[in-house]
């Protein structure tokens, strides 16, 4: 992965506090692709009842990792506090996803899958929100 | 414009605090906009040093007046406190974006209507996180 | 609406064509909101099977929309053929969705205005296309 | 990676094609990150002359890439003409992107990482056209 290479070097990125910005962008992404496939999947097999919400905040969480995601890989130097609420946001919308797809983790692999990679985004989003300034 | 009336359509978004969230759409899409045009035109420009922040902040505002727009338009009814924290971080953004373009507005029109699309959202968000319960 | 004020701006962006390309980003603008909307609709109504295909192809049409918003507002002046590109997976995925939906358009309002949405949109990405050079 | 565990489950996925069209997954979601670095490192070094025109058509193919993403990923059975357009328009984006960013390469690492990872989806994606119908 590219990401550590060419982190390092623009000049007003703060090292140190950044590994932990970079694992949150890794969670991230991963966890885009896990709510995007469950999605999909949930729609793909027509979505039953008990799928509905499911596929809701599969969505919404998927949007929320690629905000995050683009916003803590520009890491505006002078932008922390809206990196700050951002990662927040994607961790509540990670927990509450995780919390829907659980249950259906044993009836539904991309469930299981979603709710695993949802409580490891959470988890890497707020470990980074404490290397970030409150301003 | 579409979106007022489909909103009405879904049986599980609740009306009347749905006004609000629709001029949030309404200026998150407008805001989304300027900011990206800001943005593009920044480096059209060449990016002069007084501009170099300017550009990263409308980058940062843009992403997340558009994760705004999805969420607030899928409207999950059982999502409310990250609609809510999406709400919350873009008018963080949009504010910080606004400061950091207001000063160019003279010499930039861009910038002036970037700054000026930034205030319109951020009031309109923190207007509607007021519809949205807290969790 | 700020961008024609603004994109007349940046200096390398050639006036003239770039009428057909504003009406097209207007167009995919209407256009990704009209299928997030019968997307988000179907979703919250239970996806009937009637809709199921409908769901899909109006997720894929709101991401070709909005990637099209994206680059013909950037208007990369040496990008004219992969914009020109775009504009037309654009075109078609706006064909395929519209031929999806108007069949439901009496049953579901979100389907008869994703359709309408759809064809307009089509129609103002193959006008622009003729606008830019081919490489 | 949680792909290949979902991808396999949809009923409606064609499987042996599909191996290419991951391998195209894989190579835009690395894609969309160098370049979305590459144009982040380029706006914090000030953007120099001589990397303007580097971060427009970066951006481009970093919204290529991604769209190409949520195509690939969402796999709609009937949709293969728009996923196929789509990928061509990507695989542009991205010899443009490399072309532009081959010649930095020694000068700036992020140039670098961001013209291998272009050349490699461009050739992924390629190889996934040739698994999808033409209609």
């Amino acid at each position: 992965m590219q990401l550590h290479e060419t982190n390092a070097a623009p000049p007003d990125r703060r090292s140190g506090e950044d590994e932990r910005l970079e694992r949150a962008i890794d969670a991230a992404l991963d966890c885009s692709q896990a709510c995007g496939d469950c999605a999909d999947a949930c729609i793909a097999d027509g979505l039953p009842a008990s799928l509905r919400q499911c596929v809701r905040l599969a969505l919404d969480c998927a949007d929320l990792c690629e905000v995050t995601v683009s916003l803590a890989a520009r890491r505006t130097g002078t932008n922390d506090e809206v990196t700050r609420q951002t990662l927040q946001a994607c961790a509540t919308a990670c927990r509450r996803c995780a919390d829907e797809c659980a249950p259906h983790a044993e009836a539904h692999a991309h469930c299981r899958l979603c709710a695993e990679a949802c409580r490891a985004c959470a988890g890497a989003c707020i470990e980074a929100v404490g290397t970030l300034r409150r301003r």
